[in-house]
């Protein structure tokens, strides 16, 4: 950790700092410039708050953590990949697994008939919104309790584990049948949902908010992790820019950097990224081209007459094509689709 | 609401879009251009979900909202501002109610210290973190429902009211006694909360989100008052920008925009839009020229010492020397202060 | 173009108002709300100016054109997409053309080594930079004359068509050689340089400024092509965001809807919107999966020892390698490298 | 300079790097972390490129200037504020200089009638545009030259400075008679503009790009400053956001933040930040109490009629409003109006 003091701090100041840090057990360096000190801080850092020293310390300019603060979810100290294990199906490297359904489930029939024709063409999870995060209170909010229970008829059907988002954690007991937990985009800093899901035993599929860095959501995930769940899946969705074209600006980088940076598997959703249908399948084809170890996409029997977020879905012929380019790419990435 | 449909749509198409609103009772007017045709909807339409509509018609390109979707919470629905009113304090027009106190709250010394500080001072309602939201699971997570407490004497000893930052519905029993219940910016879209607080029968306030428009804000304000809660105040703080030298970037001009459009008092953070003590006093100056009905501001009995966020914390000295400023100006702004 | 009007505008302004384009020439279609009213106008609305009208007529809410601004490069004037030749090289769909070299020219020798290895590798046009915008008059600016001079060198000993940026309209002269006339994303607005290059006969590469939408993009493509000149490339290189962890934030789904929109020709620059090396490979290979017509990579000699941008750049060997990994996919997507 | 290393760096590679530094004269302090050694590099580092180190230089994860490299135009050489003499008008700490005009000048009566008209106000130097950068081709360009000599006339009749954007470096000859000489938001880092700007004895009033951060406005003011021209005023006018209900977001902290770095007038422009009439005079109030040097406001004698920006622009009438608005607050603020 290196602080970078302002100019003309008196001497006084500076030892007293330097002080502070060696009563707590770190060795220092001080490095004097012809404006300003930096001091460096050698020893365990990870439990040091920075932003509140720069905060609280009136002499500290700037400090810069050397060591990444997420230490759990860092490549560093795990240097092969996470896999998560759902029933039959593996997410993590090697593998190119594919999670499709509605956007919102709305009857048994046509969460059958998805997940029926997303499993033929080669979908390994069937996901399914039944509590909605909605913008207006005027807007549908999902099917709810009954809708988790459609999810588990599809699952019980199809044999496909399911994913669905959670929206507080008091609705944990409801989720009992759903394999894998989604902590939605604006939930990735409801820090009290984080921990409550860290208690689980179970996939947590965590998206990055709109407005949040890379950093934050490896922190986000940090905080699952810590609380004993290890099992954590990263999914970019696209993050907010002053680009109205699109919904979100999917950022392919960030599964590059994610994967880099984390021993967790990295996914992407293209559906929610763009909100265009005729986006979904060339981003596709490039978040498998970036190394991304799998993708969400929304599919639909009838996108048309779709409770929500029926623009963005693929019928089922669309997604059946999609999965055609996906196969053929796959063996060049080296992955198992 | 205004739907703008794709070039060269068939004919048999646009009626059978044309008719189906018209079941729905909606009247109907066609504009056909020499590439577009646009279909003009008359009626009730606070209930159409746009985004459905445009996602799930395939003829339809754009569709616009003539009216606001806000309804509840909307101006044009009463023109008089809403007044809240907290034990004496008044937050509306024609006031400048300035909220202040620690970031997070640490002792009873401490909060009885900053809260006679700020109350001496001109501070109408006492503010302090007991939950805190932090990036970092391993960064100081508040003084929790202790922290609560020490609001409560704070209150008791001084008479002010008190409004401390909520994290999710779980904890509404613990806040009991409190005054004004804090919605922070990352769960400005956690819509169970909303909905949860919209149960209450005491005052809320409402932080903008980091990412969010000033229309998602009004809306999540919507939330809260179809839910039956009416006292509700909007708080910008700031939102996240490509800027680096500031933690946030404070949008005043929503504070203007927010004024004209809904009849809800509407304050300003600039401790947490800023991040930098330093721009503290100046950004509440301008604050107030804006014509905002308050101010939410961090003060510290000993900021260099703060448990968090000290940084951007006023001493009470600084605090002094900004309310004598405020003060002067009140006047000329026609505001109580 | 469609007109939204304030509520309770009195009905003898909106007579005016039609009036007004009436005699213009345009027919116009009422739609009365029951708080607003939209006007809907048909005819040939190019010319109008959009923003002009809105902002200057008071009773004016909201407009919203339907029918695209851009009308030359739109693909609904030209179903086909441009293909642009520059010697023997074809740069539009069908192709995956690959343009690279340093980003800054610096000798003889290293132009001529690195055209050299790149051409071995498949890369068909050699880029290098002599003029170089810098944020500080501090920093290495160019080669500038000079460097053009060994870009000319480098097209006769290697016979590769050389593309460089140009910083201003004076410059032009001196680009005579140069086989196309690179526009960075800081001059994207820049209309004069705009029109100029618009009067020449030879190929424009233009790059997407940091803040600017697809749509401003293809506006300034379009100032070119109405100035006469139709060989024009978009290049997508990343927009400013909030997240720090990359320079940029490449935004691929633009790739696609330039593509769909315009049929102009489209490549995007992986190595300036990501800044890391060990990004450049895998954003390439999704720039291809997404349909980009090609691809602008930075190489190097020797990046440790460039004189600019030296941590974007790959050198020679990795260079291969990406082209190997190019060369694999480029069937797949129907593309010749 | 400090430069953090990355993990594992062999002590070789580190013994080079350090070596390297100590040829150019400078002294170098290592600290040796768990995990990273930090490089702390002392001397006069004005003239070192950072970004092209850390990106030349394989071993280094990141490095910080800890002195600003704007130095001409930091305060810290130059504790007291530069004033600029425009004629009789001093633009400069101490005054709150209002510069007001049209957007476009469309003829000499229309010019003559505002400039009378604010300067009667209280405005000390007049606006005008003649050249216009617009997004489109098609739209209205100013009426350029012919612009420039109504500005003039104004000029002679009213005795008014005056100030016009320029658009590129071949028109200077024009702007003869123009007083101050406007560089827009998005030449902000056309830096051959800067330059040649930077070799003329009169002011420049720069704007800040919308996509630019504080500091990248600084440096292009260093442009200006390091090629002889130290009568710079920068101008805040919004950044581009996310927030669509305004057309760019006014950053109020850069206002605050500007006058502390440096000792150059900062002013700022309302009217292009907000977009929308009824925001400019709030704004304006806000933009004094926060300590800008002054403001400049778009007025027109007739809005409605206006060839640009009129929905932005203030009537005489309620800029006098304005203005006597601004000078009961005056005084308050140390300013002189």
């Amino acid at each position: 950790m290196v602080f970078i003091l302002y100019p003309k701090v008196t001497q006084d100041k500076i030892d007293k700092f330097v002080r502070g840090w060696e009563e707590k057990g770190f060795s220092t360096i001080l490095s004097t410039g012809t404006e300003h000190t930096a001091v460096c801080l050698i020893g365990n850092t990870a439990q040091v708050d920075l932003d509140h020293v720069v905060q609280t310390t009136d002499i500290v300019a700037f400090g810069k953590r050397i060591t990444e603060q997420y230490k759990a979810v860092n490549r560093t100290v795990q240097e092969q990949g996470t896999s998560i294990r759902v029933g039959d199906v593996t997410i993590g490297e090697g593998f190119f697994t594919v999670i499709s359904g509605p956007c919102s489930v709305e009857s048994e029939e046509q969460v059958l008939e998805i997940a029926n024709g997303v499993k033929m063409n080669g979908a390994k999870v069937f996901r399914g919104g039944a509590f909605k995060p909605r913008t207006s209170p005027y807007a549908f909010q999902g099917k709810q309790k009954e809708g988790l229970e459609m999810l588990s008829f599809a699952k019980k059907e199809t044999g496909l584990p399911v994913v669905s988002e959670i929206m507080n954690q008091t609705q944990l007991d409801l989720f009992d049948d759903i394999d894998i937990i989604q902590i939605g985009a604006r939930n990735m800093q409801n820090f009290d949902l984080l921990k409550a899901v860290g208690a689980l035993k179970k996939p947590v599929l965590l998206k990055r908010g709109l407005a949040n860095t890379i950093e934050e959501l490896l922190m986000s995930a940090e905080y699952i992790f810590s609380a004993g769940n290890s099992q954590i899946i990263l999914c970019e969705r696209g993050i907010r820019t002053f680009e109205t074209m699109t919904r979100n600006t999917l950022d392919l980088s960030a599964v590059v950097l994610l994967k880099q940076k984390s021993h967790l598997p990295v996914i992407a959703d293209p559906s929610h990224a763009a909100g265009i249908r005729s986006l979904v399948s060339p981003l596709s084809k490039a978040i498998m081209a970036v190394g991304s170890d799998g993708i969400m996409i929304e599919t639909h029997n009838n996108p048309a007459k779709a409770l929500c977020d029926g623009a963005q879905s693929l019928d089922l012929e669309q997604f059946g094509k999609l999965m055609d380019e996906l196969k053929e790419r796959a063996s060049l990435e080296k992955k198992v689709i």
